[in-house]
């Protein structure tokens, strides 16, 4: 192992500019640490021209990453081109099939193409880490993949995605709409001027993927995931949420049942005086269930170019430190291939808020057809006069909320069903997962 | 590396049982992860007639601790005896004498010793791991040491010691009190016959004498800390806590200042809605500051045998798989020695609770001194007729709450001790440190 490691760093967007910040400012320390000096001798990015605010002097240049990834100038790759495809891809792997090691903080590409990339790095012995792919600065990845390794893990959920747990953060505590806080989130440069990507939950998904396979030792296999968006949650909801203890959050949910490994990610009601409610803003946060450690959380920032830097130059030094790990824990050959339970399948407490037309026999007809599957109720609000949904006047729908014990979402979907063909009920029942701790 | 990894445990107590038992359960996906079988073959412990409820059938056992680290037939030794000194000490010693990896859970041994047991690992290149010394199951100690590698730290703090606050929050949350708390944690198991160690602050204080060495790069220097109990917290305390928006805990502090690094133990004032604030009963729960990845928080199991348990195995996974580190991040040659802030110099806020003589002139004489010594204040809350501490006759000594914005240690207990000499104060003022986000 030659003294000195060279690190060649493809993108140079926000998390590129500060791993080379991180390193150089961190050297002395980061030799000390390692055993090594750790240097960036080249990079590449598709404009060279533009000002980054960070020193490139002396460093090779390359237009084209994959040139990058073979130069022999170079021990450590590091790809932060991002995107599931493309020159990202064809760079990590360029980079694998040469034995050089590859650190990464792209979500999407390992979603995709997590397996054939682990299979490729563990062929030609070379690291392949990516601790800055999921929850930022968050070390959830080492924790899951070496913390954690004598236990027997039940479920591992989490905050995955800082905008939209600020968007449902700002809409509670400012009172306001969805699309609001959605025009804010894209001001202050937390969301894309193409959102779907974070608020339909996609990127809550990818991240899943990621943490589903350390946890469980399973291969990576997003097109399992049940995913939705939080499009469609609203102030009353939020406000319907806090009276009845709960709090909204987006949640990326992977557990073991008696079917496979459940993967989701939704809108998902907490309790109030759980850990993961408290995470307010663009921060993220990770609860994991095990069987020895029962509950461990960890909750730090989900994004940002010094947070995710941390966490890319952390899997440098340990590359430096010749730690080594098969990517995902485990030898990919050994990973396993879990059963996919249908979301039908899911079992846990539901949120439902109606808009209920008010005639008599109204409540008695809809608490029939819960009561017809065993549905139980924890509890059931219902807004009279004055609510923000309700004019007041007889005969016009109001607003109600069910919160309901354990039951099957075949089951509470049915149950609505039948209450609205019984003609009680106004428009699309909101339905809200429960997820206890 | 042979294939297998010969295991010998010494200390057979709750931890060292729960080892066995997760080795045992785990063993397959341990080996799938480290390559490597991972086998106990040899125990130690006082008394082999105890019935501890596991299958010691087959494994070789040593009444000697130290006969076990010598045994040319272990590969690595795990220490759960505990002491500072005696056969933990010297067993820890003999094992790494002859180059063998040491596994232990003990945090006074490494508060007095870890120095030289560090330099002793180092020179016979043996590792010497101590994730469980801290937190329990928290991987805490692997997320310094590799997780945060990129960062500079300015701040590590935490609830370390389950007892306390499982006290607090119960005297907090049933309205009892700290005596009351106490024998119920007895009674639970969670303190001790002796419960000094605890509620004094001195377990607190060997996990963070240890934190403060792996965040700054530090020899351990438990001596330098200052340390104080939660013996003088009273109901009144936590209730005047609560309605100026802070919760009492037992908190371990290691920050750097201009005079080097203040470690301190005491109880401490933290905001309601910081992260820490939630975290009740005996959970831990650790935040590093730091410049790249900002603020981090890492919540779970500070005691019990099977999460301490996790924490023994994820170390002996790491020595199987061969991971490398010097016990405490950096070589122990290098770890520096910084200046040792008395506690005078400290800076920060301050919770006040005092009993002032009613009559006319108090609060002024009282604000006088504060002012003199340009201490501003924050709030102030005095309870009149009705309070606890209150007879509601005039002539008699009231409650006065006062909460300071930053000032030093020495400037706010100058203020006071001229408070009290003005003859307007009954009794030795509460004060209490406020630590914020």
């Amino acid at each position: 192992m030659s003294t000195v490691m060279r690190v060649g760093i493809a993108g140079l967007g926000t998390v590129g500019a500060s791993v080379i910040r991180l390193l150089r400012r961190q050297a002395e320390a980061l030799t000390a640490r390692t055993g090594r000096q750790i240097e960036v001798v080249a990079v590449s990015a598709r404009d060279r021209g533009l000002d980054r605010r960070i020193d490139l002097e002396g460093l090779e240049w390359f237009s084209d990453p994959i040139a990058l990834a073979e130069s022999a100038n170079i021990d450590l790759f590091v790809e932060l081109i991002g995107g599931d495809d493309g020159p990202a891809r064809a760079s990590v792997e360029a980079a694998l099939k040469r034995g050089k090691g590859v650190v990464t903080a792209n979500k999407a590409l390992l979603a995709k193409h997590g397996m054939a990339l682990a299979a490729l790095a563990e062929a030609n012995k070379a690291p392949l880490a990516f601790e800055a792919s999921v929850a930022g600065g968050i070390p959830i990845v080492k924790t899951l993949r070496e913390g954690l390794a004598g236990n027997r893990i039940e479920r591992v959920y989490g905050i995955l995605n800082g905008t939209c747990n600020y968007i449902l953060s700002n809409m509670e505590q400012e009172g306001l709409s969805f699309d609001e806080c959605l025009k804010e989130a894209q001001r202050l440069g937390y969301a894309e001027a193409d959102p779907t990507f974070d608020i339909g939950g996609f990127d809550t998904a990818h991240k899943l993927s990621i943490l589903t396979s350390l946890a469980f030792g399973t291969q990576v296999d997003a097109e399992a995931i049940h995913v939705e968006g939080i499009q469609s949650i609203t102030l009353a909801d939020l406000k319907s949420a806090e009276e009845l203890g709960y709090r909204i959050k987006l949640l990326g949910v992977a557990q073991r049942t008696v079917g496979g490994i459940e993967q989701r990610v939704h809108p998902t009601m907490v309790p109030l005086s759980s850990a993961i409610a408290q995470v307010m803003g663009v921060t993220n946060a990770v609860t994991v269930d095990a069987d020895a450690v029962k509950e461990l959380t960890l909750v730090g920032p989900g994004a940002g170019g010094e947070a995710t830097a941390s966490a890319v130059v952390a899997d440098i030094a340990d590359v430096a430190k010749g730690i080594r790990s098969t990517p995902f824990g485990l030898p990919v050959t050994t990973l396993t291939k879990p059963g996919r339970p249908e979301i039908a399948e899911h079992e846990g407490g539901y949120y439902v808020r109606l808009s209920v037309q008010d005639r008599p026999g109204a409540a008695a007809a809809i608490a029939t057809r819960l009561a017809e599957r065993q549905i139980s109720l924890e509890s059931i609000m219902q807004k009279a006069a004055g609510s923000a949904r309700s004019t007041g006047k007889p005969g016009n729908p109001v607003p109600v909320v069910l919160i309901t014990y354990a039951t099957t979402e075949a089951l509470i979907r049915e149950a609505l069903d039948a209450a609205v063909g019984d003609g009680y009920i106004a428009g699309t029942p909101q339905v809200i997962r429960i997820e206890r701790e």
